[in-house]
C-alpha cells in the first residue's frame, strides 16, 4: 500500500534501466572492477539505511499492531540484504581487486577492499545447517534467560549458552581458522583487535582500577547528589507560573506534552554541542538511541526521569556523541565502508568523550548550572558549580549491576565479562562454572557479591544473543575517549574556558577532522590512535584521568 | 548505520535461510507452485510496504537535509523490487498455475494467479530501451509543464506530452496488442474497465450534470458559506481564555502548537468515524494523504487552515475513507494481491463515501455541529444544522479549476480530461489542438472560458507523468460511492438516524464486509458493483443523488 500514486510506479520504472544491468561480468580492469564494486557496496548501504529507519520507525512511530507486519518487512528486507552481500559476482570483483598490483589501489579503495572483503567472506562462511541452528538459538535462547533470569537460575539457560559457545566456536573456526576463535567474533565489534593485546590492556586497567576502588570505598562515601533530585517538570511550571501570561503558555505546554521542561533543556544542549537538525531528527523514545537512515539523516531519541533531571541530560549528551560521529562522516565516500565508524569502541569512544570528558567536567559544570538554575531554580538556584560537579561525580557502593554504575567500577564489571566470555571460547573456562566464578570475581575486583544469579551472571541479555566479543567495546571506548580528549586538549588552546563559555564547535570541528573524517581508514583502533595521539591505545591515559580527578574529588 | 546493536546482524543470519532457499526449479504440482508464487508476492508486498514507510516518512518526519539519501535509498528498493517483479521463476510458477486444470484453483487462488500474471506482464514487457527514454521524459517532463505553466504557455510542454503520447502508445502495444491502447493504460487504475464502457457512463453523466448546473447557475448563488470562515485557532483559544487556569493550559498548548483546536475535533472526528490508532497514525502534513506500510500500519495525515475549519474537517473524513479501506483489507490473504484495493476508483469511492454520501450529509451536520460550537462559539454558536448543511454544500460559481470544483462541477473537469487523452491515444485528437478544444469544452460543460492555459489545460500535472487513464478514477469513485452508499442504506436500518447520533460502526462493518475485505476478488468494478449493489455501476444514481440533493437545496 502507499502507492496510490504514481510516485512509486515512476521509481519503479525507472529502475527497469539499472535493474537490467546487474548480470555483467566481472572486468579485470581494477578501475572498472573497482567502480563496479562501489556501486555495489553503495546499493547496500542505501538498503541498509532503509534498515536503519525500520529500526528508528519501529522504536518511535511505529503503531503497536504493526510489530507483525514490521517484522516481516525486516526479514525480506535482510532477506534481499543477504543475498545481495553473498553474490558471487561480489566475491569475483573483490578477488580481482585483492589481485591488483601493489599502489594500483589508493588508501581508500584499499581500505574499502579490505573491509568489503573480510564482510563478504563473514557473509559467506556459513553453510545453511549452521545458519539454521543460529537462528534457532537467536529465537530460543532469549526466552530461555527471560525465564533463567526471573527464576534467578542459572542451569534453566546454560544449554543455551553451551550450544552458543559451540556454535560461535564453529563459526569462528568457519571464517578463519588460523585465528583464536575468540579474535575472530571480536573483530564483528572491534575491527583489528586481538585478545592478546587485550588481555595486557584490561590487565593493565584491573590492576591499577581495583586498588582506585578500595581507597575510594575506604574513604566513604563522601560527596552526596541527593539534593540534584526532585520533581522537574513540576517545577518548572511552578517557577513559571510566576510569570505571568507569557509564562504560563511555556507552563502550559509543559504539563500537557510532559517531561517538556526537561526536552527543551536537552534539546538545546545537544544543538549547543553541534547536533544538525537539517540532518537529523530529535525525538523521545522508552530507550534513548542513534540510528537513523544515513549521515545526512541521523535520528536521536532521548528520554526523560520526572524526579532525575541528570539522567536525561546525561543521556543525551551521550547520544549527541554518537550523532556528531554519523553526521560527520565523510560524504565524499558516501556509501562505502570506509566512510562509516571504525568500531563499536570508537563510536562508543565519541559518546562517552562528550559524556564524560566534557559532559563531567568542571567547565561543563560551569555552563550548565544556569541553565539549571533558570528552569528549576528551587533545586539549583543556590548551587555552586563546584557543588555540581561533585554531586555529578558522586561514587555510590559498587553497584552489582553494570548499567548502575560509575565511570570508575564500569570497566571491572567489563574485564569480568570478557575473561569469563574469552575462557568460555579457549576453553578454559566451562558454562557450569559461570555463576561461581562471576561471584568470585566480583568480589575480588569489586569486593561485593552478588545475591543471586539474578543480581549476577544473568543480568545481561547479551550472552543470550551470542554475542561474545561486544562487552570490551564498551571500556575500550572509555580509554579512546581519554585519550582523544588528552589530544584535543594539547590542540586546541583553551579548550576548557571554551567549555567554560558554551563553545563547543572547536572541539566538534577537531573531532570531524581528526576521527569521524577518517571513518574506517585505519585497520584498527590502535592505529587510529597512533595517528591521532601519536600512540596505540594507552590504558594509562584512562588511569591517570581516573586517579588524577578522584583524588582530588575524593581527598584520597 | 543504525546497526550498532545486534538486531540487525540477528535479522541478517536469520536471513541466511531463507536467503539460500530462492533458486528451486518450478515445481509442477499446482498447489506447490501456488505456495511458491504466494512466497514471491508476500516478499514483494513486504517491500512494497517498505516503500510505502519511505514515502510516508518523507512526506512527515524526513529532515530537510536527506532528501539525496533518500532518493537513493528509495531507488535501490525499486531496482531490487523491479528486480524480482521481473523474476523469470515468478513468470514460470505463473505460466504453470495458467495451465492448471479449471477447479484446480479456489476463487482466491484464481484472482491471486490472475492479477499476478497481469502485474508480471507489465513488468517484462518494455525493452531497457524504451524504460529508458520513459525515465528520461518522467526526469524532463515535470520542469517543461513547471515552465510553461509559469510562462502559460503550452508549446513549452507540447513536444513533451507527444514523446508521452508516443511511448505510451508503443508501452500499450507491447503490453496487449489486442487491445486499444488507452484501455491497457486505463487498466493500471482502473482494473477491467474498457474505454467503449467509459464512454457510455461518462456521455449518461455529462448529458445529466451539464443541465443541472445551468439550473443552479441560473438560480444564481443562492446559498452561503462565508459565515463559516474566521480565525479558528485564535477563537478556541478565546473561548478557553473565558475558563479559567485549566483552560489556559488547553489555550496556551493550541498557541504553541497551531492549529491544535482543529488538529484534536479532527483527530476525535477519525476516530468517530473508526479509524484505528492500534493499527495506525493520525500527523499532519502539508498535502494530506494516506499511505504506510500495511494494513496493521496505515499512516493518515491531515493539514489545517486557521481562517477554514471546513476544509480541514473535509480532507480528514475523506482520508479517513481511504484509511478504513486499507485497515480493513483481509489479513486473511495478507501479502498477496487479492487483498489489496480492487482499484483506485473503487479506493477513492471509500474516502468519497465518508465525505460526501456521510459528512455532506443532513444527519452528519447534527453529529458535527455540536462539536463545532464547543470549540468555535464565536463563528457556529448560533448556527442550525440545515445552516451548516447548506454552507457545506455551497456551489459558487464553476471553478476553472479542478481541485477546487465541487461535487456537480467537478465530473466535468474529468470527462474533459478523459476525452481529451483518450482522443490523443486514439488519433482523434493532436497535440497542439489541446488549449482550443480544452477552451471549447469548458465553455459547452461548464459555461466559463479560462482566461490563459495556466488555468486550463496546463492546471494538472498528471500529464507530465505520463498519466493517462488516471482522472477518469475520480469520478468513478464518485459513482460507485454514491451506489455503495445507496446499497448499505437498504441494508443498514435508520443509518440517517444512526450518523446522527455519531454511530457510524454499522456502516464501518457494512463497507469491512461488503468492499473492504472483497480487496482485488473481483475482476473489475462492475463486478464488485453487482456484487454489492446487484448490478454493475449505473451512472444514473449518482445522477439522481445530484439532483434531488441539489433541486432542494435550490428551490429548482
Amino acid at each position: 500500500m502507499g502507492n496510490r500514486g504514481s510516485k512509486q510506479q515512476v521509481d519503479g520504472r525507472r529502475q527497469s534501466v539499472r535493474g537490467r544491468a546487474t548480470a555483467t561480468a566481472v572486468p579485470k580492469d581494477t578501475k572498472k572492477a573497482y567502480e563496479m564494486l562501489c556501486e555495489r557496496l553503495k546499493e547496500l548501504s542505501a538498503l541498509g539505511g532503509i534498515s536503519g529507519l525500520l529500526g528508528w520507525d519501529e522504536m518511535v512511530m511505529m503503531p503497536a499492531g504493526a510489530a507483525n507486519s514490521r517484522g516481516a518487512q525486516k526479514s525480506a528486507l535482510a532477506g534481499v540484504m543477504y543475498d545481495k552481500k553473498t553474490d558471487p559476482t561480489l566475491g569475483a570483483l573483490l578477488e580481482t581487486l585483492r589481485a591488483a598490483p601493489a599502489g594500483a589501489l589508493d588508501p581508500v579503495a584499499a581500505a574499502v577492499v579490505r573491509d568489503a572483503s573480510k564482510d563478504y567472506v563473514k557473509a559467506t562462511a556459513l553453510p545453511k545447517e549452521l545458519a539454521q541452528r543460529i537462528a534457532r538459538l537467536e529465537t530460543d535462547a532469549y526466552p530461555a534467560w527471560v525465564k533463567a533470569k526471573q527464576a534467578s537460575d542459572f542451569s534453566i539457560f546454560a544449554p543455551f549458552l553451551k550450544e552458543w559457545v559451540e556454535v560461535n566456536k564453529e563459526k569462528a573456526r568457519l571464517i578463519d581458522p588460523s585465528a583464536p576463535a575468540y579474535d575472530v567474533l571480536l573483530d564483528d565489534f572491534e575491527k583489528g583487535l586481538t585478545s592478546a593485546r587485550l588481555d595486557a590492556v584490561f590487565a593493565q586497567a584491573r590492576e591499577g582500577l581495583v586498588p582506585l576502588i578500595a581507597a575510594i570505598k575506604s574513604r566513604g562515601a563522601k560527596l552526596d547528589d541527593s539534593w540534584t533530585h526532585g520533581e522537574f517538570d513540576v517545577e518548572a511550571q511552578a517557577a513559571l507560573c510566576k510569570k505571568g501570561a507569557e509564562a504560563q503558555a511555556a507552563l502550559c505546554k509543559k504539563v500537557w506534552a510532559g517531561g517538556e521542561a526537561q526536552a527543551a533543556l536537552c534539546k538545546k544542549i545537544a544543538l549547543d554541542l553541534g547536533f544538525d537538525t537539517e540532518h537529523g531528527r530529535l525525538d523521545v523514545s522508552v530507550h534513548p538511541f542513534t540510528g537513523g537512515a544515513h549521515p545526512t539523516d541521523v535520528r536521536m531519541t532521548t528520554r526523560f526521569k520526572k524526579e532525575d533531571v541528570m539522567e536525561g541530560i546525561t543521556g543525551a549528551i551521550h547520544e549527541t556523541g554518537h550523532a556528531l560521529y554519523e553526521q560527520g562522516r565523510n560524504l565524499e565516500y558516501d556509501g562505502l565502508p570506509v566512510n562509516s565508524a571504525l568500531s563499536m569502541g570508537v563510536h562508543e569512544s565519541q559518546s562517552l568523550l562528550w559524556e564524560r570528558m566534557v559532559g563531567l567536567s568542571k567547565p561543563f559544570a560551569a555552563y550548565l548550572l544556569p541553565l539549571l538554575k533558570e528552569r528549576f531554580p528551587a533545586t539549583f538556584g543556590s548551587a555552586t558549580p563546584q557543588q555540581l560537579y561533585e554531586a555529578e561525580n558522586t561514587i555510590r557502593e559498587p553497584s552489582l549491576i553494570r548499567v548502575e554504575s560509575d565511570e570508575v567500577t564500569y570497566p571491572l564489571h567489563i574485564i569480568l565479562r570478557y575473561e569469563l566470555e574469552r575462557g568460555l571460547m579457549d576453553g578454559s573456562v566451562q558454562v557450569d562454572d559461570i555463576p561461581r566464578l562471576w561471584n568470585e570475581k566480583m568480589q575480588s575486583y569489586l569486593g561485593a557479591t552478588p545475591p543471586s544469579d539474578a543480581k549476577g551472571c544473568l543480568q545481561d541479555v547479551h550472552w543470550s544473543a551470542g554475542l561474545f566479543g561486544y562487552f570490551p567495546t564498551y571500556t575500550l571506548g572509555a580509554m579512546y575517549a581519554t585519550q582523544i580528549y588528552a589530544a584535543a586538549a594539547k590542540d586546541i588552546p583553551g579548550l576548557e574556558d571554551k567549555i567554560k563559555a558554551g563553545d563547543f564547535a572547536p572541539l566538534k570541528s577537531w573531532l570531524n577532522v581528526k576521527i569521524h573524517k577518517l571513518g574506517s581508514l585505519h585497520a584498527s583502533g590502535d592505529e587510529l590512535m597512533t595517528a591521532v595521539t601519536g600512540g596505540p591505545l594507552d590504558p594509562s591515559v584512562f588511569l591517570t584521568y581516573l586517579k588524577n580527578k578522584y583524588t582530588e574529588l575524593y581527598k584520597l
